[in-house]
């Protein structure tokens, strides 16, 4: 009675104008300085596929995997940066997913963002994506994750893959081998609840991620009325995880450098309040890192309208600021544009 | 009533022979000189992907993506130029089109081209694809065009996406704005009109595309006869635009290394002429660029046979004329196998 | 009555977890040691596409082309080394195939190799994919095949697809011309035959493959039990060909680093058991290549457990013996996880 193991296909594609400004190196006298960028067409197309299958024994299992196209030049390349399949196995005992998955902080937790936008501009300098430790290594993540009623349960880790002459003898020495887990291997548990009371849904996710001597501790809340208002908040506090804000590419294109920065983050805070009505989407978040070297704080705008069939405008405007760290200006970005699911 | 939105699939791929000459860099006298390209095996696979929808109010939308194969390793790689995919609205009101798609000038001109061959072996040198000013920036076309009757128009626009200090007060001061476009931006338009006066089918097409102080004026003619002969003429007056020949790698394989060269194109003209009877399709097609260093003008012999299902054998042989600029001396080469549809 | 042209998906993954030793270079005495390679998670995504059609007259025609995903890093990426497609077709008088596909010695000999591996830790240094000289030049193999009873007949060819002055005047000479393709040219032929007798199954295939003064012949013989138990056999006898072991990337990242060896292979012994009982499989497999610097010898335990749907338990250990050759120690390595087939 097992189902057959399949291939099927989804994906999504935007098209729309992006502009604004951006912090870039000045060479002249080797700052960054605000320059504009210029009002221009902005196409992503995105291809999916899902496999999936069920042994004799009613397991189902299956691989996600994602091939997509960004940026002006409109080519289609598969991403480069391992962020692009997983793997799972789900039964009665749980579900073990393996590879681009969530760490168990991002899985409890629900980022404090609301609606779409084109080039994902309400993705601001201020916004978390709660990723946590994820990708310290080599962005292979393991996650059990285990559901009871209302409650979700779960537990990541992702290995250093280096080969290490210091783990030769793993088994040889208990406290040695629990001490080389705890600097190699990035260990997550977390765990969420999800209620409906009377129209009034409300979740609660807390996690919390370590490796070596570093940590990430998150709580989020989440509300949404029967009327169309959602409302979700973040907190999470940070022990020697640095934010990066900047890219420095030193090469002959010159036009994306910048002089970065690198501050260790004391915590975090994201809100996002939404409301719906119709067809009409209309979002605010907010979200402020407060590192030692002073706060990078962000707040975007979002309007969507749904065309239906899978089809939706969208328009998003977005705001940063970043305390003049490394003379990095505040910036205006925006975009609107054409959002299609398949 | 909306249309599901789904994903599709299709591709191409062909297999056969290919053979002939090409100008190659000697490195001891550091001049071009003719060498043979061994007879050798050549495939290549293209897999596209159809995404589909229409939205409740009617409006149709989509993407087309390609992945693809090609030279004779063999490997499935995506192309890297930018030139894989376009997302699409399509209404009452016209359609929209962005990313990898045709300037308008390219879009209402008809190639000087009939017939297929393994490998293009009939794009020989004098070949003009009509791209006109497409990818001057980072080939992001955006373009708009509409039906009515015979006629179709289409107007498109291919933006400069480098961050540009000048333009940061672009809308300051109208008249330096129009500037900024006029450097800036490629545009074009174009109108095509589609007839058949009693099994005489008639096509035109005007397109012009500008940038800065470079443009491209391009007229195409086509007819075909109930007899199965079709003809196809072009010509392009071009002003401040170069044809590039030869590429120069400067790398340790100098196998495809040549000296190229870069001349002002005054006008190209085109001409094909095609004979179809039952499953066989014989054509020829003739190419000049007038350039100020001379002539680079090319014919092809096209052979194609139907074998149904969606396969052809296709057969093409090609010679090439370079007025010996640069050395370059003429060129003949030869394709032959099978061509499949998917 | 031309079946229609179509693409169908299929595709594989895989996850679990691997280790073990491997043999690197020690920067600070220049030499290669044995190190941990700690155990880690392991993924893997496979997508194929299979393009297929029927001309009017009856022959099949299609390709099948391969998107694949390795290593930890779970990164979705083509891979590069135009290991990806094959073109066909195929009728009453044989199959014609072009691309990656297997020359004739491969086709006709059948691995030593039975049950699967995450990560195919079964494929051991002393293992033999049979590829003989596939992949000299481009890796563009044609072959042709063709069946009658239990016997069938391949013929395949690589061609040197350098340009090559010495090569212009080919048709000019005919001894010449016969001198270019013997060095110029991947030849191979095989032979195979494959019958049952009361429920005992018997395969025998011979091939030989030839370029300039290199060549190998192989003999693989293979047998299945109505029992349940299968064995393999190959041999083959070299002349010219090297063995490499080990990589030298010379780059930062020094975790990859060995100094390699490259020795002519002698001859390469190959042998397989296998026992199937219910959904378990249980196999070994074995193998050594005797070259002028020494023996390499491997042997794999392999064991499967079909959960059915298209989804198998795999475990795998494999043990790998260089003679010490560049101070190449004894490796063993493990894995175990779970198949998916869609």
């Amino acid at each position: 009675f097992a189902l057959a193991a399949e291939v099927s296909l989804g994906g999504f594609a935007e098209m729309g104008v992006v502009g604004g400004e951006v912090n870039q190196l000045n060479e002249d006298d080797n700052a960054n300085e605000l320059v504009d960028r210029d009002g221009q067409f902005h196409t992503d197309v995105d291809v999916d596929f899902s496999l999936s299958g069920e042994t004799d024994g009613g397991l189902t299992f299956g691989a996600e995997v994602d091939l997509d196209s960004t940026q002006e030049g409109g080519a289609f390349v598969p991403s480069e940066g391992g962020d692009d399949s997983y793997i799972y196995v789900s039964g009665a005992y749980g579900n073990l997913s393996m590879g681009d998955t969530d760490g168990a902080l991002d899985f409890v937790m629900k980022e404090a963002i609301i609606g779409g936008t084109i080039d994902d501009v309400n993705e601001h300098a201020g916004y978390n994506g709660n990723s946590g430790l994820d990708g310290t290594y080599d962005g292979q993540v393991a996650r059990y994750d285990y559901s009871f009623g209302a409650f979700s349960f779960a537990a990541s880790a992702e290995i250093d893959d280096d080969s290490d002459s210091a783990d030769a003898d793993l088994f040889d020495d208990f406290e040695a081998a629990i001490d080389d887990i705890e600097d190699d291997t990035v260990l997550g548990v977390g765990v969420r609840y999800e209620g409906e009371f009377g129209g009034f849904g409300f979740g609660a996710g807390l996690g919390y991620q370590q490796t070596g001597d570093s940590d990430v501790i998150g709580l989020s809340l989440d509300m949404a009325t029967a009327g169309g208002i959602t409302a979700i908040l973040n907190y999470s506090d940070y022990d020697n995880v640095p934010l990066s804000v900047g890219t420095f590419d030193n090469d002959s294109d010159a036009e994306t450098d910048q002089i970065p920065f690198n501050a260790p983050i004391n915590d975090h805070i994201g809100l996002a309040l939404g409301y719906e009505v119709g067809a009409i989407l209309v979002a605010v978040n907010y979200g402020v890192y407060d590192t030692t070297a002073g706060d990078v704080t962000g707040y975007a705008l979002t309007a969507n309208y749904d065309l239906g069939g899978g089809a939706e405008l969208q328009a998003g405007y977005a705001h940063a600021d970043y305390d003049d760290i490394n003379d990095f200006e505040d910036t205006d970005n925006y975009s609107f544009g054409i959002r299609m699911n398949f």
